[in-house]
């Protein structure tokens, strides 16, 4: 957080059917739904998060990612960064408060790899689901996977060189691990926080890919009940439970009736600030990415939306 | 990290006996140890911390904490917030680089509970014991409890609201729980990173008390299984295996040959920048400390050292 | 199973309040109410069990055990059994078949220690919850602690000796087992199965007392989990979450609303037949019924129903 | 256990390379070495078991599963189960005692399936490795995955319904589980004890194939750390962690360097005499092997040894 950018704070998914989705978010993974809006978008957030929402349906005709947000400290921080966007050559929009409901004014941009990001200072805090008074150890009536928060996306796309210095350069985020075929980097993880990764690019031909919005699990425990559930539910499987290489989250990836990709994982690595940045050979990318099996599906690499 | 305090860094402990002590720390939490210097301390840090250590023990006539160290994000932070401590009114003193092996020139200072802190930008990265290139989950041979790393400690002492000041004005620490008695805070947690808690301090009639270091595991079959190393290797034990209610992490605590009490533990809540302050109330404080039992037990409210 | 006999099977508690005790022992501990009868009595199973139940809840103005039931392998082994248990000396009665609702014929009989027991060959299945048809891997709208089973009864008395005698002579059972107070058997654990005890007992002063009725969960993960549930649902807690030394079993204690103990437990030994006994001293009991605080206290001592 | 068959005792697997097997089977699944005879077999045991051992190496040029043993009562429950194997057409063979260090006379009978089994009532007793006297609740120096015991073995052979009739109808076993394509079984576990498979067959063209001996983990956590393991060491993966439809227990399959495949694996299903036989049927085949991906890979159908 050394340019006073939090942390991941939201993302908005484009779904061909809402109520097939809501069934999906909330009832299987166990998001929180809290709130909806005249555009028809429905809001949700994990039960440990404090702010409003995290997540955010539009229902459209193609699946992917509207946007990512990070939350900043103040508008102080705000007002600086949009200007250093700028300065970088994002294009940079300004979206009024309200306009995601509960949100204050956000500041969208676009990055080299083709994706739109938004930062924040304001968000309608509604505390976590236990409260904050005397709060109970978790919320008894929990459904589903029982994610308890958005914990990072993966995008897929083309000029990671210039995602890098965006995100590290104006943003203040730190390179916590990357995997380098020879001189070039074909994967980088990036954070503001302990966490190892805010959010992190694979390099691929196209633009602005959505490859997987990531939810935190409390446990290895939970992360075999998640497969379970997806088994029972009949939710179509990408891979797992293993764990990756990177980061070492132990991990389970499916998809939404959309066809997203979600991942709910528990575990994994912490990042202090100062730290090395942790490479992965190309040849070793198999088992950087699932540590188990030591070898890459092709769903993994081809399917984004 | 809104002053740019990156967090708990390392503790100094004393010792009755340095052997006894190193059996404990490192053979049984199972710290690494990375060095010893002229003056006898031993050097020790969790598998998962990259710089050089994080405990360091000193052999003296008398248990208790020497002082607790955070470390900030460059040497221009440092210089800032030396002079802010004087400002504030703490007796601040320099200590010179490599007075600890391996860490850079440190800025030590009371609190107002009587306890000694430092601050400091640099210390030698050793990376963590699995390295950062292609690195395994974890190491082969790790010794008994595993602990990944330090984590926090909790002090008593009589001027809480004095240290709240200090942490929360000076070094922009967050108070992310409390517990109050009407009016009076008996407990502050208090934060600059997504841990719950780099530090705590509890309402006392005394002056710099030492109540315990904390050491993070990897989950609650850790905690089960450090319980029982505890009971094979007769280790004195406080209580546990529990929860807390402040920050709900699970817990167990025993004393060192010496009489310091460690806790090893793990879970527990994230913090993020902008959450409300967690209220326990004063009758509630059994359920508070242990969330399990819901009554506190003497020995945890006197013991200190 | 060397006479026939298969198990632990049933056990009927007396509660003050039957309406409290279903919301206790169906809701909370996660037991599947399978019927009611002409008396007012509840019949209750684990979902993992096939049976049509293995707790039966009986409205009476005292708490305690009415009796224990043992399933045998058919009718011939009924009978067989029921003539050397007369020979033995047992008071045994017969109980028509219907009695319970569909359970056999039983052969009632008193022990040395003054408690009641049954054996029986047929009772209704039901079938596990997941059915026997592509079973998934649990069922998906389980309740509280989700208890799998009842596993085991643990009862005080006075004649040990005599009760061992009954179990492992007459019905075959194993002594796994025991803790010694020089030549006075102080503790004996009994078995026909697997199971590191189907039975055990305690010497005391009195006859007939009833320590607690057990309940298997599926791992520690949940055994914390029950813990946290006793604390939301303020449920008197005894003592735990923590580990037998005696079995090994990872373990939480606490009351009905009747007063009844209840134990939900996970883990522990294994029993092959031709194992070696296993003794504990008993300068050790503390450890070897509280192996991590390693000391007893006076309520798991002297308060029974 | 009803006509006195205990379970699964012992299995001899042919290795290609006797110190790399001991160096896989002591050093990484972690089994105990408890003897070496005079041909170099070498002998091993799971730190729950009490007899001498339960896995005998033995070198040679093709890998594979020599036989499989299992315990009996006592003598005559042997010499009972001796004629009746004659009646039902088995070429037995007696083995005399100490032919196996440590262990009684063997009666070695064939199946229609074309395996090797024995039945034995004798072998030296040795102890778990805790011991029997006020036990810790585990060894503190166990290595690698620290099995707990020798679970089940799975064969794969043309005539199941032979084997079904010897295995039933002979000795005792319960069938619980089936795959059942139409009328025809191509999957069938049975046990004797609360296992839910003390022995497995699958369906095939052949005769005597060896498909895997299992070993007992104490939990999915466990499960998760010997997946790290496997790919620490670079062993040979076949798939997992995943969980299975048939039993449910959660696994990990993988090779041993001669080619032989291991599972270890967890939990799982608990079977008392009376339960209804579980059915898959064959068009759920995939999701009853492998509950998580639901559908079989090539290699866990076709390669055996």
């Amino acid at each position: 957080m050394q340019k006073g950018v939090i942390g991941t704070a939201h993302v908005q998914i484009r779904v061909l059917d809402m109520d097939e989705a809501v069934t999906h978010y909330r009832d299987r993974l166990g998001l929180l739904e809290t709130d909806r809006d005249a555009q028809g978008r429905v809001y949700l957030k994990g039960w440990t998060e404090a702010d409003k929402f995290s997540v955010v349906l539009r229902e459209a005709d193609e699946a992917g990612m509207d946007f990512m947000g990070f939350k900043v400290l103040n508008n102080e921080v705000l007002a600086s960064l949009r200007q250093d966007l700028i300065d970088f050559g994002c294009n940079v929009k300004d979206i009024p408060a309200g306009e995601l409901n509960g949100c204050g004014a956000r500041v969208r941009f676009d990055s080299p790899t083709g994706h739109m990001f938004e930062l924040f200072a304001e968000k309608e805090v509604v505390g976590r689901a236990t409260g904050h008074h005397n709060p109970e150890a978790w919320p008894m009536d929990l459904k589903g996977m029982k994610v308890t928060r958005l914990d990072h996306c993966l995008l897929y796309g083309d000029d990671l060189d210039g995602s890098l210095e965006l995100f590290r350069d104006v943003l203040g985020f730190w390179l916590t691990e990357q995997a380098m075929d020879g001189d070039v980097r074909i994967a980088q993880f990036l954070t503001t926080s302990m966490k190892e990764h805010e959010i992190a690019f694979i390099r691929s031909e196209g633009k602005g890919q959505f490859h997987h919005a990531s939810f935190l699990l409390e446990s290895w425990e939970d992360v075999g009940k998640a497969a379970d559930m997806i088994s029972m539910w009949d939710i179509s499987i990408d891979i797992g439970p293993t764990r990756h290489g990177l980061t070492h989250g132990q991990t389970i990836y499916f998809f939404d009736p959309s066809g997203n990709r979600n991942e709910t994982f528990a575990g994994g690595d912490w990042y202090i600030p100062g730290m090395p940045t942790t490479t992965w050979d190309a040849e070793k990318l198999g088992k950087a990415v699932f540590y188990h099996a030591r070898e890459l599906n092709e769903r993994f690499l081809t399917v984004t939306t």
